[in-house]
């Protein structure tokens, strides 16, 4: 095992509730430090982000665990971690699409990041259609995790 | 700025150039250091992950640069290195969406990972519609790249 170290590169910066923001339905600012402002220039074109970001609420103990169920349903399989997209992970890396607003400098506006106030953002790439794919296949409990969510 | 700490989880295997790597046709392993075997269970029944990577072979100086053309076409505007899918960037994070082809134990077999041999594996998340955007838009010159590509 070999130890890497990354930069953060800014932070997330919105109001919500942890609720609010599984919900992903609110916008949130990204706020990039200014010393990396001139490397989001022509970022606005784009409608869509992948943002990378570094869930640091997560204990270290949290970070040990290798199996869980899904949301901690007791109903459902107890599965390997990396088949979910559980915080508790190796690495808490999160990875979430969402829509870009707006940029004012070196402020984005996004719509649906699934981020808590003040989460260090470790990079952003535009979304285009390399990222995109229709007809992927899920497990039975993914559906019905999912079925569930919309359905609150 | 605040510096993290990951740990790699595995590595990419496989016998490829840098073009086979970039064309994104190929097959590789993913191979998942034993101590997180379990961390894999259930994830064979995903057809699609993305797959975060570190892009080991960027050099120091590299990640300092903030603009670009992309893939140094001098006919192409320069661009923040945000607005691009370029490997030199603060944190040389690689993320691929990829079709998992078969999983046997720890090591993962799929198609279309545009990374090298020996590539740190950070975080592997399965991939399903709340990754997915149909309607994305992306500019002029990203089209323009994406045709020349295609037409190879």
């Amino acid at each position: 095992m070999q130890r890497i170290f990354v930069k953060t590169i800014g932070f997330v910066r919105n109001e919500l509730t942890e609720d609010e923001v599984r919900d992903r339905n609110c916008d949130s600012d990204v706020v990039i430090y200014k010393e990396y402002e001139a490397g989001l220039e022509g970022i606005e074109d784009f409608s869509h982000l992948n943002i990378i970001f570094w869930m640091d609420r997560i204990r270290r103990s949290e970070r040990k665990l290798l199996k869980a169920r899904p949301r901690g349903h007791q109903d459902m399989p107890m599965l390997g971690i990396f088949a979910t997209r559980s915080p508790h992970r190796p690495n808490p890396i999160g990875l979430t699409l969402v829509k870009l607003v707006e940029r004012k400098g070196n402020i984005l506006r996004v719509n649906g990041l699934d981020a808590l106030n003040d989460t260090p953002i470790l990079d952003l790439k535009p979304y285009d259609k390399w990222d995109s794919e229709e007809h992927m296949k899920v497990p039975r409990w993914w559906m019905m995790l999912e079925r569930e969510r919309t359905s609150r």
